[in-house]
């Protein structure tokens, strides 16, 4: 086991005789072996145990039973007591991401300050399967089949080629004592449905069913270094920046294979979901003026390029349009404008045409995103309206929302672009030219 | 159902409306839904029916099953009547591999003699998760990950985007009837314990299983692609031809990432196993000379390189030359002899020619790969030496030495072609006449 832990080190590259460790002991089977282990190798590592005070006396005995072991290894150790519950409740966390996330934030703290390596985890090859079988279970790309990594920025897993059997025949070899696991409580829904319903069931048919499919997490994982290879050379030929602004030829995107695959590589970037990058696929055999918006991005279908634009470039974008003016280009559409005589002009029945008395409107207009603390006074009110409130009423989404152009005259909103006219501005008896506006 | 199946042919580029399809149908619930979808979708389709004879009465009753439908729809049907078990005895095959074998043999046979473009069979997304499971809990790299394909030479599958429970729904609203799929007898062990036991077992924690695992195989179907573009992008860096050999630069090979991954790859077509394309990757760290042998080539370190010469390359070819001849081409190279007179001549300093005395040599020459326990009279030694022993010290490669040839007189060696000639025979004072060999 020792030597299997030796040649793991070397071979994943995970650190190297002059690195000192932090391990994380639960007093768990696995912590325990590890750190036996580590003091036979002779790694020079301190201990760090979480107290994430959740189990009562059974925290307490852990507790009590890590720092027994570190003083009879004669390892500092440092213990924190977490109040996880709290934290939990002030993070909107679940009780098992608000442990992960106490743990790991102060163990990197403790790292830090200790001026050791890495952090060591003790997770071994059933947790690695679990984690893969639950993945391709709930749904998954490439990178959901690596596993645990062996190294993950500060954090190693020395561990990962042992078996729980093995683990297990080593602490009965050398006679350790452990506690029961904490970590048993991380996802432990799901995890330990794997892990006692599904992996047992498994093995009784396929007793290699966890070394087949570790040795096979192992292949994963360099087959995912090639997939991102070839990604990269892709996103080289594909995209080029100008600025703030992302450029893609459309005609070389619809030939790269396999589309779908590279088009959510080139775009997750943007924030843009599996779904989004479907649609933007589908945006490719649609008219120029489409498109996609992310959280953060808009993805414009333009004539030979698929542009992608940061919002807040569009954010801070104001037209000014002079009386003279009748065409206004937006990123994502046209404003057309039309002085017409009030004889025998009707009125048409559609939100992206707004009619207003040419008199009460006084140009140069602004045309701008709307903004927080927009208000106006909407069709067929006598009382001003906030745009947010507006919008809820009209249960606009959010990216909607931030699509919304208004018209500005003299720092009064007289249309709500494609939605409502202001009424100060509506046509009555006295109209006598028409200012028509339309949205293309 | 007809929708999405149309969706699907499309998406998958599986077939077009001009292409006339042979229909696998064993009278099971997906064969009778796709016969039923192709019908209704106005596909061009013809039927073939395997009947194994392996389940007595009940094969009959398929048979009749069919034969009643193809009717009833009007279709043209095939049957052809396999006796699978004397099959499988003479050609030691499992009764599962053995029906599979027969029925994709006449298959295909069938499809060409009536001039159809595909062969469709009713697999759907539960066979295509089954396999990817199977697959992973028995071990395997990104290939075993693409599961069942929709394409896969003349064979389509476009029922895979539908799972079990969307076909028994369209067989119930459209009132089909079917018999048992006898192609739950293929597989039997390992996937039927997946198809009852595993995954309604998973179904009950994660209802959405299937189609979770259905969506991620058909990433990494795509991820597979990327995977193969980037592994032909090193294999172009890395490996060279050289008629029937192939090099690979050592320290190039050892920079690659990943590895392992790489190295695998590269080798594969050597008939390379997992297992001994690993041993290669030690074989860099150790001296030259050293080899691995794998069925058909010899992957052998040398200094700089790692050579890949084909086994067959090395066998054993004897040419027999008479005094009359002045020219011998060999697979590799070509000899000219010539006889000319002492007088006058001067001995090139070329060791790809020889110059002997005629009088000592006997013909006919022997032309032959020098073998184990052969030996000479190095010029300018008084005594014999091993060719193995000589060949160390000229520092020969083993590709190297395996291609060296050697001319022998009367038994003895008196030219170690393109090396050295046998002292026995080298021109003397006495000489009268030459026997001048070159190598071209």
């Amino acid at each position: 086991m020792l030597q299997q832990l030796r040649s793991y080190i070397t071979k994943e590259q995970l650190f190297t005789a002059a690195d000192p460790l932090l391990l994380a002991v639960s007093g768990g089977l696995d912590s325990i072996v590890l750190t036996h282990l580590c003091v036979q190798a002779g790694i020079k590592v301190e201990m760090a145990h979480c107290n994430f005070q959740l189990r009562g006396a059974e925290s307490e005995r852990d507790e009590t039973f890590v720092r027994t072991l570190a003083e009879s290894y004669g390892i500092p150790l440092f213990v924190r007591r977490f109040d996880t519950e709290t934290y939990a409740a002030a993070h909107k966390r679940s009780i098992q991401v608000a442990a992960r996330e106490l743990r790991y934030q102060w163990l990197e703290e403790l790292r830090q300050e200790r001026g050791l390596s890495f952090i060591a985890t003790a997770h071994h090859m059933q947790d690695n399967v679990e984690t893969v079988w639950m993945n391709l279970s709930k749904g998954t790309g490439i990178a959901g089949l690596h596993g645990i990594l062996p190294v993950q920025g500060r954090i190693v897993r020395p561990l990962l080629f042992a078996t729980r059997e093995e683990i297990k025949a080593y602490a009965d070899a050398e006679n350790l004592q452990h506690v029961e696991d904490s970590s048993n409580t991380t996802d432990k829904y799901t995890r330990n449905f794997f892990r006692h319903q599904v992996l047992p069931r498994l093995e009784e048919v396929l007793p290699e069913v966890v070394k087949n499919t570790g040795s096979s997490i192992e292949r994963f994982r360099e087959a995912e270094i090639l997939y991102r290879q070839a990604v990269e050379i892709h996103k080289k030929k594909l995209i080029e920046q100008r600025g703030e602004e992302y450029f893609i030829p459309i005609l070389k995107l619809q030939q790269a294979v396999p589309l779908a695959t590279i088009a959510y590589e080139i775009l997750k970037p943007f924030q843009c979901s599996t779904a989004q990058a479907a649609q933007v696929v589908e945006l490719l055999n649609s008219e120029p003026g489409k498109w996609i918006a992310t959280a953060t991005h808009r993805i414009v279908r333009d004539r030979k390029w698929l542009i992608i634009t940061p919002l807040e470039a569009t954010a801070s974008t104001h037209f000014i349009i002079e009386e003279a003016q009748h065409l206004v280009q937006l990123p994502d559409m046209l404003l057309k404008l039309e002085q017409l005589a009030r004889e025998g002009f009707t009125v048409p029945a559609t939100a992206s045409i707004a009619c207003l008395d040419l008199q009460q409107v006084q140009f140069p207009l602004i045309l701008r995103r709307w903004k927080k603390g927009d208000y106006f006074y909407p069709l067929g009110m006598a009382k001003k309206k906030k745009l947010s409130r507006f919008f809820i009423d009209q249960k606009l989404s959010l990216p909607e929302k931030e699509k919304v152009w208004v018209l500005e005259s003299h720092k009064r909103i007289i249309w709500v672009a494609g939605m409502r006219i202001d009424d100060r501005f509506k046509i009555t008896d006295k109209t006598r030219k028409i200012l028509k506006l339309e949205l293309a």
